[in-house]
């Protein structure tokens, strides 16, 4: 597979990070993970005058074989539909593109369908969707090597064009059941508590989406390595997202990391590359149940708490003008030197 | 004192509004508080198709008497050096007013010192500041309803000039010490619970300061009246801001609460008027100990929790780009007809 150099940033700046950030013209860290975000960014990027420039949400689109057995409460159609609704500029995701100024890329990971090919969808169909892996493993080496890879290749584009932050979101019907496996087998917890709701199953469909994954995990017969446990149970556009989040820690891009199928992609990618988690920002702990489990595990501390379970990159983009404002403060306040203000203690 | 017509929004519109949230192209409910938020602006402003105009952020700066005391770590003259620097540009508020299109005003309520009149400051000073209410009333009662009324005054200008939206801040050494009280009075929560650090006392400073309110409530011999408490204890600044709030509801405004002496400020107005509360945002929940707590009796849920404990507006207008989102989503998504996709339960 693909060989990523994902260094932790450089530790020597921080002094003079929090120094800046101490004597700005408010009282000692009153301005709480604004303060916080402003050090992370600037360790990222190794100045005390970090900046955001073009930020890009790229949403990684796939089915999943596992959603034969009836483990969500949206039909297999939907994955498609809403692909090309994401074209049309009205979906969830779009108008909190518009709002906070992201270029929006729609990826065909693994669609089951014939998309066309005239709405600017950027073709990476590794298949028309994964296998079965209530039965086998969802995709083959070659396949998983190969989204690693176009997950990265996008990334590189989007760094070229001049994006310094990039966050990341899926559509694909069937994929908190494969965040679930992902979920229990990298954390330890057990699979009842990783498995969900999803997009609004009742008591009974969470029992049986439980049920239909544990025969899976039973089923399994790999040997436990991360990439093994990452093709066996992954989705294209999952197996895309990691290698897209480690792309981008090895060009020290931000990562804004979204909901519970983002983050246990991030999950996977730190399985493999333990300083990736350096470069990522947790934009929301969101409704899905898990998610607040698996962001524990990550010792991650989200921004948001709003109730969301949309994906798409939704919970992502609904932080950024948080850390936009962080990267504000630490550019725009004055120093109480500067302000001619007693310094508060 | 002043008079305001403060109704309840009429909740017919309400089955409307919610058929149209849960008709966009997402699972039901999947964008969590946008989606109640969508519904709660919708009903203020009586339409399926909410707007936010011309927001901005009033900051109110007074000095308090019960600041001779010692119960801040922040001396005196921060006040009035603050007010100007606000005028300058590149305070905490700024970059946050430039970030999300607010506009800021800058109002001496009372100030303890002969501010400059060229830096666009707007002259409200009512006195340099309040008597120490250690020992006596802060204010008479007719400088309270003066403060009401100039309040509401203040808003009144600002929804002439298009404002459908409003935020207050506060600059005022000592403002903690009297949201205290004002907190206890009404709450029924000891004092105890609702002393903290405010800008920065370690914990002797945070029990000499309630030693300090301790015995000032002991020396309250008022008839507990809400004004007469509102005058007893409070500050110019927030006597200011609860006119405001209370003539923002009456004009069917959206009043995005700030921080701690907001909150109180907020519960101050909902003593006068309960039906305040239904145009109410709460933007965050701070760090300083007993705001989680006047929330909780205010049965308030904010938006964010990102330890912030500034003021002057700052944690409201962080969370504007949420309301914001929650308007663009009902304004720009799609509906499942319109968009020809299969309807998610």
């Amino acid at each position: 597979m693909k060989t990523f150099h994902i260094h932790r940033p450089d530790a020597s700046i921080i002094p003079s990070l929090r120094a800046k950030i101490d004597n700005l013209t408010k009282p000692k860290g009153s301005l709480g993970r604004l303060e916080e975000l402003a050090l992370q960014v600037g360790w990222i990027q190794q100045t005390l005058t970090p900046s955001l420039k073009h930020p890009q949400n790229i949403i990684f689109c796939a089915d999943h074989g596992i959603e034969a057995e009836g483990v969500s409460v949206s039909p297999r159609e939907v994955t498609w539909q809403q692909t090309i609704h994401f074209t049309h500029g009205n979906g969830g995701v779009n108008f909190l593109c518009r709002q906070h100024g992201f270029k929006l890329k729609v990826v065909d990971a693994g669609v089951d369908y014939d998309l066309p090919t005239d709405r600017g969808i950027i073709d990476r169909k590794v298949r028309k969707g994964t296998r079965n892996f209530r039965y086998e493993a969802a995709m083959t080496e070659a396949e998983m090597e190969l989204c690693i890879e176009r997950g990265a290749e996008l990334v590189r584009q989007c760094h070229a064009e001049g994006s310094n932050l990039l966050s990341f979101g899926e559509m694909g019907i069937g994929n908190t059941s494969a965040s679930s496996l992902w979920m229990t087998c990298f954390t330890d917890i057990p699979l009842q508590q990783c498995v969900g709701a999803g997009s609004g199953l009742d008591d009974a469909g969470i029992r049986r989406k439980y049920e239909v994954l544990k025969a899976a995990l039973d089923n399994y017969q790999g040997d436990g390595a991360p990439t093994d446990i990452i093709r066996y149970f992954g989705g294209y556009e999952m197996v895309m997202a990691v290698g897209a989040m480690l792309q981008a820690a090895e060009l020290q891009m931000v990562i804004l990391v979204d909901g519970f199928i983002m983050t246990n992609c991030m999950l996977a990618a730190r399985q493999l590359y333990p300083e990736v988690l350096n470069y990522a920002v947790f934009g929301h702990c969101g409704d899905e149940s898990g998610h607040r489990l698996v962001l524990d595990a990550l010792q991650a501390k989200p921004l948001l708490h709003l109730g969301l379970r949309l994906g798409e990159g939704t919970g992502a983009i609904c932080a950024y003008p948080i850390l936009d404002s962080a990267v504000r403060m630490i550019n725009e306040m004055d120093s109480f030197a500067g302000a001619s203000i007693t310094k508060y203690f």
